[in-house]
């Protein structure tokens, strides 16, 4: 049934980002709405944030598409040049190559919830403006490292 | 500025079907917002359409990947299996090559509007269960055949 039923989606609370980069998501939940569809090349999150909740870390992709549209709440777009603030019915797009990082905040008192579609490329690299880390992928699987090519530690 | 300024977009409102499919979607308005960021790996639209006007004729891509998200109004999404009645948060998506023709109709009173997602693949087949047509996109361009490969002809 191509319908998806939303109660079926994986829901991620859990950050992804090294020590001590992983708080910044704390208060992000994510449904991924696509994969219960069986799509496999784009990605569909369904994703609310709580008030003081990021997206991200700021971060561009070098070869997959983003976009995202605002369904409820009040966000903060962040990028190179300052802060846009997005309502519901916003949206912005994020072509790969652009090395303009972005991030939504919910700087508001209230959740803020969106839909974030991207690209899934089975080689890919994330840049993070302004701090010491780059996120790989490719067929061996997902690591985090330094600018210097170094890994970061196991955490504790 | 990655926000996207929706006023901008190029908004198609005339159908792409050969005679005597076109008018299937009279009354469907496509606002190309991914385009407006300069997306090139998935299409996203936001679409309208008024009572009678449907999505596109019932039909499946080979290789593309498509979801869709209703943020107003209420849709039929019909397919081999029947109807199933979509509002505002009710979400589908269609797995490239799953031979389920499907189609999004306004059965309603009132307008209805989603957001459509779509890889863009260089090379696509999408096939119209029940009707003598077959899309084919390819590096020359796009072009609508029967399914004996005769092309239809130019309209008049």
């Amino acid at each position: 049934m191509p319908k998806i039923d939303i109660s079926k989606a994986v829901v991620r609370m859990k950050g992804v980002y090294p020590h001590p980069h992983r708080s910044v998501t704390d208060g992000r939940e994510k449904a991924a709405l696509g994969n219960v569809a069986g799509l496999t090349q784009f990605g569909v999150n369904l994703t609310r944030l709580k008030p003081g909740a990021a997206s991200a870390l700021r971060h561009w992709h070098e070869r997959e598409d983003e976009f995202i549209y605002v369904l409820e709440g009040e966000l903060a777009l962040i990028e190179d040049d300052g802060e846009t603030v997005l309502g519901p019915g916003d949206c912005a797009g994020f072509k790969a190559g652009v090395s303009n990082g972005h991030q939504l905040v919910n700087k508001s008192q209230r959740d803020a919830c969106y839909l974030e579609i991207g690209t899934r490329a089975p080689i890919e690299r994330a840049h993070y403006p302004g701090i010491d880390l780059v996120m790989e992928r490719d067929e061996q699987g997902t690591r985090f490292l330094r600018m210097s090519g170094e890994p970061y530690p196991q955490e504790l």
